[in-house]
């Protein structure tokens, strides 16, 4: 029997065992999409208390709690720090094959030296101990924590509208060696049957001094806010899609621009513009076309821009924000009231790659699903769409591996089992070793441990295969295998502009 | 090698071991979903022969043997009893995968002792012992197998039209300690497309001396039935689903009551009076709208009567029945002819529980999918309805954990693999510490061995969790835990009133 | 640790091995789907060199090698076979965890006695072992890999409008024991949708000599050519589905012929004949409907006829072709530009079945899915249509076993874990030792070892299952169900009339 979280934690076989602890354990974190505040950042933040750093914006915990029984003044209420701690600790022992029961342990260990399991007799312990690192320990603190956990890079998650203040000020600065790089995130430009779009534009239109009052000023506005926000270092953007919306057409020219499909999307824009929530349609289904429609022109339009600036596009689909409208009204968003939905994919998604793909548009891209009953559609998905050019016509150049990815599973499925399953299924359908790896998703500076918790899980996996015999015991092959899945082909996607 | 079926079948770590035999196996059982038949159980029912009790109506098996080739004549046919047996026997051995091959041997282990595989060089000999206790053994009968396998409880399926009488007569001979509670299954209430639906309303309405005659009269002659249901103890109402159905409406006072939906519906359910199976619409497409929409209307408004009366709503997804329609002819209905489909489901089951959420009258649910796939998503939902409150509005006020549950692993989906499969999706997206386990959903009084087969795999998983240092190695813990799952949390989910 | 690919790959268990090496290995192959070129078999083809024979037709390994960046040039272009055999030696490293990394190795052992990892250090010395076997080794033709690797039967896939001359030929020179049989795959006589649908059906109407003017006479043709398939030896029909199209219709005779259905079906048809690609309506919704009624009614016409001819029917869920068309117009069909799909299956599904069984006309059906998260629908659907006549009215008369099959993994998903996932789900919901087994469903010569793949997971799961207690210790049943699988029940199954 092994001990609880030890050294070898969900590592077997010796072949897990060695890779982790001599290839995997060492390589940098190259952390390409989480929700870190970039003025928390650019402030290096310290933390008063373990309940402000661990459960201040931390929706994962607030839902187990929840489920747990536990009252609200206790999760987003009023109460005493303290106290809302003590509600934690209480909660942590019914976790038992939850992911927070291994993460929660797993930070303890690795933030704060504590082995002890947490529950309500250990809680006054914890809180002592982990406070008093808080304060008296000078490396607690943003910077500090980047540093310890070896961030190469973070990619933070931007509005369009966004100033970028913060991330000029810590590029300007200079104080870590993190690189801090902004993502692009225009969801609210996409979401054009929200009551607040029209507001939102408005915003938007300011970022760069002009009112957007047509589509062609949106396009154009929102082709400006790339250039900076290239120019700040970005990457990568990012779509947060509760499916892929479908629309019938495809025309256009090669930049995706002209066409019939404009013409009707231009409508739809100026009836959102007017405060028309349904697309400037009467029957609720037409608008519910008019907006997909709208939906899919801007994303194929922005996934030409992104394949032009190099830049990888990141697909989130099936996540359904916000259904308990009764605690939405109390709380607002991201407070832990989301699900996975089962929308089909396969049509809309098929339609829209091959569209950009067949006008040599198409960019590097991560496809996401909520729903991993989704991961074999989208994994062969994607295959037809591998080695596609980034601007090249040679029938004999060399192309981007695997330019096409099934991102890692993600919010409720990054757990041991999720991980393994998304870990096979890459290996069944597509090429494993050329896998960019996990990321945090994360709001939190506490999560660093989940890309440990992942490169277990890969060493175990690869192991276990050695150990059968499905694999040849060919350990500069396996460490290779290992360094790049946990670091090294994520440099090479984000940093290779063609 | 390990025997066949031995003590430790299907646990393989040590504190598998010590969990099942030590904790697990001494609990009680509270089957709280059933088809066991009240009359039987009033008479405390004894049994002629091995044929009868175990194939008389078990669609399992029948279902097993078609497959195998077995001619109808020694299924559901006039054939002799031992020749049935027989071509039972015959088929077992060709069952290996499946679990009717654990449960029959289990079956055979556990109420006759006999431990010899069946097949048909044993058929005679297992048939001639096991007839031989079915008659000498006074404990064979109802109350004796209730007795020998400690159920707390069992919860039988009642039609609302149901007289009660045999549940009136089990409680007031008062012979058995087992609770046996009625459960209110208003299917045929809801399904307003089938031609006998008029006559199904006319029934109803006598057992409450009132002819129904809009839809005002429906719901309060079902309100009527539900406190008469209530009074002999009922605990849950229970709903045979084919997939959640959708209305675009929502509106309605607090009690679900009034508004322009309910308007609509009365028109479906007068022409549903009248004879006409598609909702008074001419266009069959609309007919299921408005079907749909008088289904949902349905359901919302006994969602929260449910949750006046302090019950739980038990609502089973994902299962088409009789889909051969030259067997049902035949046959009728229950009798193998089934099948798990695969409607999408987030969309509206999410409007359905946010609908009862905001007016807070969302009752304690288990929501039970007969296809896997579904249970990612159903789990993910149901993580954003926990914590509501039951009547409660203070904010302070603990609430009943895991009021919405994931129901176990049910009907084509309960063998090892399945059960397996839900616990670790359980754990993974909710607390399966509060879990309130297991049922056998049968008809059959053998059937009560899959509360061990759960059991077992509960704490191998457990178990092996702990071996490989994924969980601490806290007896207490871990041994709470299983007991909980096994009986103590459906007893305080049912119990608890509020 | 195990070597990589030993004796005993795969097989952990001791019972695995001692099912695998002294059961299943000896068992000859009914390969009954596949795609080789029947004129290649009657030439009893010899190849120049390992690129031409490994690479040459393989859509599996260009896919791969795209997703590793390899140039075009160097998978499908002009490049020297050495250089082309040089891009797949660079791409197998990267395969770990991918079923190619396993049939690339096994392949080199079976056929070559080449037991070295191929990588681009050992590329050139496998490229002149394997070469000079090629050339030098008499046995290494069409004929000598039927021997050597047992194969009783292969069943090939042909257009209907095939003269089948080369399967005449092989029939009447009579120079191999292995029976190679045409499969019946009338898909272009389905896809009316097509542009070139009209032209098809000329061709089609030459192959009997007739002018096809109408709906009648395009099933009178059909009739012919399966009488003259089944004339030389063909057992199977197979069609490639991406979806199984809906018909709210169910009407017509016992023959599935006149009514409503088939008045509308003739429209449609008359329509496609005249070029139009819409089924002669005006909507593109409408002209979706049309097409799938004819479909629809097309398949069932034929279903009935293949149960008239005892012939298996096997359909195949789930594809989606040539999904990238920039490379569909480069390369064309069938260059690996493929992917599953995730249309809803069990509605229409349903109907199809049961409008056949309730006029006695299903055949013998095998349902395969390209997505795995169909096998549990498809597996339970099954069942509620096994047991069902083959022209049987009898009561007492035995039926064919498992009538019904659900298909093998296939192709995306036919990789271990697949393969388990596969035999799992059939175990759990149908007769696992019932099943007809495993098909290559391949375009190459070199592709038998994935039977030996195959039946080593299936004896690994039941020599587990035998290991942990679960399944009796009876080296009889287990060695006859192994048997079966490997190859008897798809003998009994194939060669089965009634």
């Amino acid at each position: 029997m092994k001990p609880f979280l030890g050294a070898n934690f969900l590592l077997s076989a010796k072949t897990s065992r060695r890779l982790y602890h001599e290839a995997a354990a060492e390589e940098p974190i190259f952390d390409y999409h989480c929700h870190l505040d970039p003025q928390m950042i650019a402030d290096n933040r310290r933390f008063d208390n373990l309940a402000e750093l661990w459960l201040g914006g931390d929706h994962y915990k607030w839902r187990a709690m929840r489920a747990n029984g536990i009252a609200e003044e206790f999760i987003t209420g009023a109460a005493d720090p303290f106290d809302k701690f003590s509600a934690w600790a209480e909660t942590v022992p019914r976790l038992i094959g939850n992911p927070l029961y291994h993460w929660t342990h797993l930070e303890l260990r690795r933030y704060f030296g504590i082995t002890d399991p947490l529950n309500p007799q250990s809680a006054k312990a914890v809180w002592n101990a982990a406070n008093e690192i808080l304060v008296r320990d000078p490396a607690f603190s943003v910077f500090g924590i980047f540093k310890k956990f070896h961030l190469y890079a973070v990619g933070t998650t931007d509005d369009p509208a966004d100033s970028l203040e913060w991330h000029q000020r810590i590029r300007d600065e200079g104080k870590t060696e993190t690189k801090v790089l902004p993502s692009f995130r225009p969801d609210k430009a996409i979401r054009i049957e929200k009551p607040e779009f029209a507001a939102y534009i408005a915003k938007l239109g300011e970022s760069e001094g002009k009112t957007i009052s047509s589509l062609e000023d949106l396009l154009e506005v929102l082709q400006k806010r790339m250039e900076r926000f290239d120019r700040l270092g970005c990457r990568a953007a990012d779509h947060g899609l509760g499916y892929m919306p479908q629309s019938g057409q495809d025309d256009g020219d090669e930049n995706c621009r002209g066409g019939a499909w404009e013409k009707e999307v231009k409508e739809t824009f100026a009836a959102a513009l007017a405060g028309d929530t349904q697309g400037g349609k009467k029957d609720a289904a037409a608008g519910m076309r008019a907006i997909d429609s709208y939906k899919a022109f801007l994303l194929r339009f922005l996934g030409a821009q992104y394949h032009r600036l190099g830049w990888v596009m990141e697909l989130h689909f099936q996540a359904r924000w916000s259904i308990n409208s009764r605690m939405l009204s109390a709380l607002g968003p991201d407070t832990g009231f989301d699900a996975a939905q089962d929308h089909l994919m396969s049509g809309a998604l098929i339609g829209f790659l091959d569209s950009l793909e067949k006008r040599d548009k198409l960019p590097k891209t991560i496809l996401f699903s909520l729903n991993p009953r989704d991961y074999h559609t989208l994994g062969t998905i994607m295959g037809a769409f591998q080695g596609g050019g980034l601007g090249r016509n040679s029938q004999t150049e060399r192309r981007l591996p695997c330019k096409i990815q099934l991102g890692p599973a993600w919010w409720f499925c990054d757990h041991r089992d999720g991980i393994e399953e998304h870990l096979r299924l890459l290996g069944n359908v597509s090429l494993l070793s050329r896998f960019t790896g996990m990321l945090t998703d994360s709001r939190s500076f506490l999560s660093y441990p989940r890309h440990e918790y992942f490169r277990r899980i890969l060493c175990e996996l690869l192991g276990r295969w050695a150990k059968a015999g499905e694999i040849p015991h060919d350990p500069a092959l396996l460490e290779k295998m290992v360094r790049d899945i946990s670091f090294g082909n994520a440099k090479a996607y984000f940093e290779n502009l063609r």
